[in-house]
């Protein structure tokens, strides 16, 4: 947590900020923090500042905030993910999130195990959960917007031809020979699909859409792994 | 598990192999191929090819190999790795076996818990069951080399030198203004510190031999997320 994120709520004043919970409670175990000590601190979906701590006890955390720097800037990217197992669905929202995505589709695909739509995990708190960790590491405060989508053909019919208006579109698929470009400049949709990959029907579908079918090399990789790497080549 | 790694000992035959255990059980309950299908194999330290399978039990899976084409080219890249915690190393471990890295340094700092060190992961055949996910994920067979030092300045100032002869040395650091080079060319020596980063003391024995400072930007990214990131950036 290298960031502690504020609600309008713990404010009681306007300067002023009063902490309970888990954020009390990483304040006491982790950042051993005491008065007079400064925090990394935001507010959710706002700006990023200081707090100075004015009082540390079991019961509250009490700081004297001042919000003046802009949150760092989004990345550029609408992120369209074949859902992956809870595990690695947890991991890949927090690292997505710690690089600045925010805007993620999870979506079907033939090769994803239906019980994944059944997970606790997607409940829209739940989402918010996974995520948070992302942008208390990354010092953020803009929640990310994530989408379910359990129906492949309507979505991609439907929705994923207005999301894709005017971006770079592409969809990872290893083994393509087309390596995925390098500092992109513009607004980027990328695809990826499930552990063995979107099936030839799938990446059709895409393609007709106007995808370009992109790649890490030939390695496959796990999608925890290829989500970091894509984003790092691509901005 | 994209390639069933093979060893010497499980060859029956110049061609025929027969699998129990892990990789019969792999087989049984997530590939479910029968007699006659063809699979990913590779030698350990060898070459990659094609088994196919003349029978399978619950006993053991045996196949008809042929191994006619290189495994993947390693990554031209030195890892120096401040220890992680215990789970977040399992990670680091795998993706960068996946990605190509064939040198891990797992070094100490002073914000490296010392428990860590005491951890029975690090043991080198708890290491290389480790590695061995990412081998197989990426259809590789060349097991990287781990080397632990639980001694920062002896290792800084007594090896590392010769490490980094003829490459290109970078520290990554938080906040740095200088972004992580793009498509290099050369061999790197990539140093990562732990959760809080490397202190001052550390970062300027770095500097002292000539690694540069480099990041990913001004968001600070977990080990897990900042490797895979690192490594798609440079090459």
């Amino acid at each position: 947590m290298n960031l502690i994120l504020l609600y309008e709520e713990d404010f009681a004043g306007p300067n002023t900020v009063r902490l309970q919970g888990r954020r009390l409670k990483h304040a006491i175990d982790v950042l051993r923090p005491a008065a007079g000590d400064g925090l990394t601190v935001g507010l959710l979906n706002g700006p990023v500042g200081r707090g100075t701590i004015t009082s540390i006890s079991p019961d509250a955390l009490e700081m004297a905030v001042v919000l003046d720097r802009e949150a760092p800037s989004p990345l550029p990217l609408t992120l369209i993910l074949a859902l992956p197992r809870p595990k690695m669905l947890r991991r890949v929202l927090l690292s997505s999130a710690s690089m600045g995505v925010k805007k993620i589709c999870l979506i079907n695909a033939a090769r994803v195990e239906k019980s994944f739509w059944k997970s606790p995990l997607l409940g829209k708190e739940r989402l918010q959960e996974q995520l948070l960790p992302g942008l208390e590491q990354a010092e953020d405060t803009l929640m990310p917007e994530v989408l379910l989508r359990p129906l492949f053909k309507p979505f991609v019919e439907d929705e994923l031809p207005a999301i894709i208006t005017n971006t770079l579109a592409l969809v990872a698929h290893p083994a393509e020979e087309e390596n995925c470009p390098r500092e992109v400049d513009r607004h980027v949709t990328l695809a990826i699909g499930p552990e063995g990959g979107f099936i030839p029907y799938e990446i059709e579908k895409f393609v007709s859409l106007g995808f370009r079918q992109i790649s890490m090399g030939r390695r496959p990789l796990r999608v925890e792994t290829v989500v970091p790497a894509l984003l790092a080549r691509l901005f």
